[in-house]
C-alpha cells in the first residue's frame, strides 16, 4: 500500500532516505551541554570558505578573491568581502584619525569619527565591484572556478554620510569639478571624482553590514560611490581635495582604462554595467548525480535594478527566465534561482542580465567585438560553465 | 572676509576644526606598508562592541544580548545576533545532520544538509526578537541601558527551503493540525507549530547573512518563523513531526506564556507586535555637549511592514515623525533617525511605531491596563530615555 501511494505522485526529490518504521530519529541519545554564551562568536569550524590570493612576494598589493561559489543569499559576510589594497591595510586608531575637506571650498574643515557620526546618515545595501573583475575572461585562457573569475564583487549594507551634506557645508567654490579623495594608507591612494557624482548620491561611510568597516574595507571611513568601479570608493579616507581638474593618479591614467583596439585608452570609464554568473553549478564544483539541483547565481547592475535573468542550459540556444530573490534591490546583488532536473547529459550553462534601464550583458563576442582584447578592465560578457556527462563542471576555454 | 562670509550662513555642524591654511592635512608624513591581503578577516582591534550575558552558574542556558547601542543600519552582524540557549551550542557537523520528517504524514523522509541545499530555496530579511525581550519593562526597576533591554532582537538576511514544500513532498495525512519542531541540543528544545503557518512562510534555514548560519544559531538547520517569537524558531533542527495536537513542552507552558491578572495564562501566544526603541541617545550614553545629534533607533512589528515613526523629545507632549531607511521590509528592522538639534535641556525621548495593519505602539501605561505586570513576556510598551543637562542618558524607572 504504501509503494502504491508512493507511485500515485513522482516524487520531487528523488533521494533522502525513506523512513520504515513511523518513529525514527537521527539522534536520539541524551546529548550533553553545549558550549556557553558568548560575547561575540565565529563561525563553524566546519566551515572553510575563504578568499582566494594570488601567492606573491608583495601580498600588500594585490587582489584577494570572494568564494561566490558558496554564497547564500544576497549579502556578502563582511568576512569574506573582496579585497583590493595598494599598500596593505593601515592600523587606524578611530580616535586618532581625521578626515579634512578643503581645496576650493569656502569653509574647509577637519572632521574627526565620532564628529561624522553625528551627522544626519543614510543606510544603503550596494554591491561593490573592481574594475578588474573578471578580467580573466578577456584572455584565452580563463579562470578555473567562480571564486578566481568574478570574486572581485561583494555586496553589504554600508552607513554613512551623505557627501552632498559635507560639500554643502564646507562651500564649493565657483569654478570647481573634481574632487580628489585620498586613503590613509601607505601609497596614499588617489582618485578623482567629478563633483557632480560627489554631490550626488556618495557617501562617506562608517558602517558595514550592522558594524564599524572592517579594516581591509577602509576602517574607518571610505567613499561608497554607487555603481562605479571600487578603485574609486577610496578606503581610509582622509582627505577630499575639491579641484577644477583631475589629478591624473597612477590609478586613473596607467591602470583602471580601457586599451581599445586602435591603442588609444578610456579614462574614467566609473560606471559599471549589468552583469551575472551562475554560481552553482560552477567551474571546480561537481554534481552528485542526476536529480533536482537549484541552479543559482548573482546579478547586479551599477546603473540601476536587474530586471530580468534568463537562463540557458544549452550554450545559448534557449533560454528561460529565472526567478529573481525580491526585494531587488539597486545597484545590490540580485540572487537568481531555476530549479533544474538534470539526467546526466553535457550542459553550457550561463546566465544573461537585463537590467531597468534595458541594458542586456552581451556575449563575449559581441563585447570583444567592440573592446579588442587589450583591456584587463570592465569585462562583463556573459559567461559559460560546462556541466560533464560525470558531473563535474568546468570553465569554458576560449 | 573669511570671517564674513562664514556669517552668512548658520553652520549646521558647529563642530569640526576650521582649517586655516588652504593645504593641511592630518597624517602627511609617509606611511609604512599594512597588512597583507587575507582569506578570512576579522574586526578592527579598537572595536570592542559584544553581546552581554548576566553572570550565571549555568551559562549553557539563558540569553546573551545584542549592543543596539553600537546599531548602524538595520542588519545584526551575525557574530552580535543575540542568543537564547537551552542547554548550550551542540557542535554538528553538518555532514552527519540529518532532518527526519516524520509523523501523520505519507511518505516520512530523513534529508541531509546537502540535499536540502539541492532543494528551491528563497533568501528573506527577517527581526528575529525572544518573546521575553524588554522583559525586564515591566518590573518597577528597569535595565539600564537599551543592550540589557531590548538586546534581544536582531535581524540577518536567512536563506533556506520553504517548510510548505518538504511538507507537500512528505504528504500530510488528513486530521493533522500540529508540527512538533526539535532541535539537536542536549534539551531536544521542543516547540509545537500550527500546521496552518507550518505550511504558509515558515524556512528551514541554512544561511545567514550570506553564510552558514553560525553555531548559535542553529548551524546547520534552524527554522524561520516570520513575524513569530524567537523561541519557535528552533534551532539544530533536526525533527519535524506532524500530529494532531500540541506537545504542551516546558517551553509553550511553563514558559514564554502571558500570566495574566486574573491568575490565568495565555498560551501559544507566538505573534510579536509593533515595537521600537531608541538606540541613541539611550540609557548609559552620554552627549558630549550641545549641537546637532542623529536621533536614531530600531523599529520592526511581526505582522509586516513599518509605516511610521514618531518620536517625543519632551516626554509624549508632541510628536514629530521621524524619516524612515528605505526599503521597509516586513518584519525587519527599519532604521528610523532624526535631526535633532540640542541646546542642553532636559529631554524625555521616546519613539512610537506604526505598523501597516494599522497598529500602534502602545504606551506602558495602555498595556499594563490590559495585561497587568504578572508577565515577563510580550511587552512592547513605549520605551523612554532620560536625557539630563549634564548630557548623560539613563533609562526612566518607573
Amino acid at each position: 500500500m504504501k509503494d502504491s501511494r508512493r507511485a500515485t505522485r513522482r516524487r520531487l526529490l528523488q533521494f533522502g532516505a525513506a523512513l520504515s518504521g513511523g518513529l525514527l530519529r537521527a539522534e536520539n541519545t541524551p546529548g550533553r551541554l553545549g558550549t556557553p554564551l558568548g560575547p561575540y562568536t565565529e563561525r563553524s569550524g566546519f566551515e572553510k570558505s575563504a578568499r582566494w590570493t594570488r601567492p606573491s612576494k608583495t601580498p600588500e598589493t594585490g587582489s584577494s578573491f570572494s568564494p561566490l561559489q558558496d554564497s547564500v543569499g544576497t549579502l556578502t559576510p563582511s568576512a569574506l568581502h573582496y579585497e583590493r589594497h595598494h599598500a596593505g591595510v593601515p592600523a587606524i586608531d578611530p580616535a586618532k584619525h581625521q578626515l579634512v575637506i578643503h581645496g576650493m571650498v569656502e569653509r574647509p574643515l577637519s572632521l574627526s569619527v565620532e564628529e561624522i557620526k553625528r551627522l544626519p546618515s543614510v543606510s544603503r545595501i550596494l554591491v561593490l565591484e573592481c574594475g578588474g573583475n573578471s578580467g580573466s575572461e578577456w584572455a584565452a585562457k580563463t579562470a578555473p572556478d567562480v571564486q578566481r573569475s568574478y570574486g572581485l564583487a561583494s555586496c553589504s549594507e554600508w552607513t554613512g554620510v551623505p557627501l552632498s551634506l559635507l560639500l554643502a557645508e564646507v562651500g564649493v567654490r565657483p569654478g570647481a569639478s573634481w574632487v580628489i579623495a585620498e586613503g590613509a594608507d601607505a601609497c596614499r591612494m588617489q582618485r578623482s571624482i567629478p563633483l557632480s557624482k560627489a554631490q550626488d548620491n556618495v557617501l562617506v561611510a562608517y558602517g558595514q553590514n550592522g558594524e564599524a568597516l572592517r579594516p581591509s574595507q577602509g576602517y574607518p571611513l571610505r567613499l561608497l560611490i554607487p555603481g562605479w568601479e571600487g578603485n574609486t570608493n577610496v578606503k581610509w579616507l582622509h582627505s577630499l581635495r575639491v579641484t577644477s581638474q583631475p589629478y591624473m593618479a597612477r590609478d586613473e591614467t596607467s591602470k583602471y582604462t580601457d586599451l581599445m583596439p586602435d591603442g588609444k585608452a578610456r579614462i574614467f570609464t566609473f560606471q559599471m554595467e549589468a552583469k551575472s554568473v551562475v554560481t552553482f553549478p560552477s567551474g571546480g564544483q561537481a554534481l552528485s548525480g542526476p536529480g533536482l539541483y537549484e541552479l543559482t547565481g548573482l546579478a547586479w547592475s551599477g546603473r540601476g535594478r536587474i530586471e530580468r535573468v534568463e537562463i540557458t542550459i544549452d550554450g545559448g540556444r534557449t533560454w528561460v527566465e529565472a526567478a529573481l530573490q525580491e526585494p531587488r534591490l539597486p545597484i545590490a546583488f540580485t540572487r537568481f534561482r531555476l530549479a533544474w532536473r538534470w539526467e546526466g547529459e553535457e550542459a553550457l550553462i550561463a546566465s544573461r542580465a537585463t537590467d531597468e534601464t534595458g541594458y542586456v550583458q552581451p556575449s563575449r563576442e559581441a563585447l570583444i567585438a567592440v573592446r579588442g582584447t587589450n583591456s584587463g578592465f570592465h569585462y562583463n560578457g556573459i559567461k559559460l560553465w560546462k556541466v560533464h556527462r560525470d558531473g563535474t563542471v568546468t570553465n569554458v576555454e576560449v
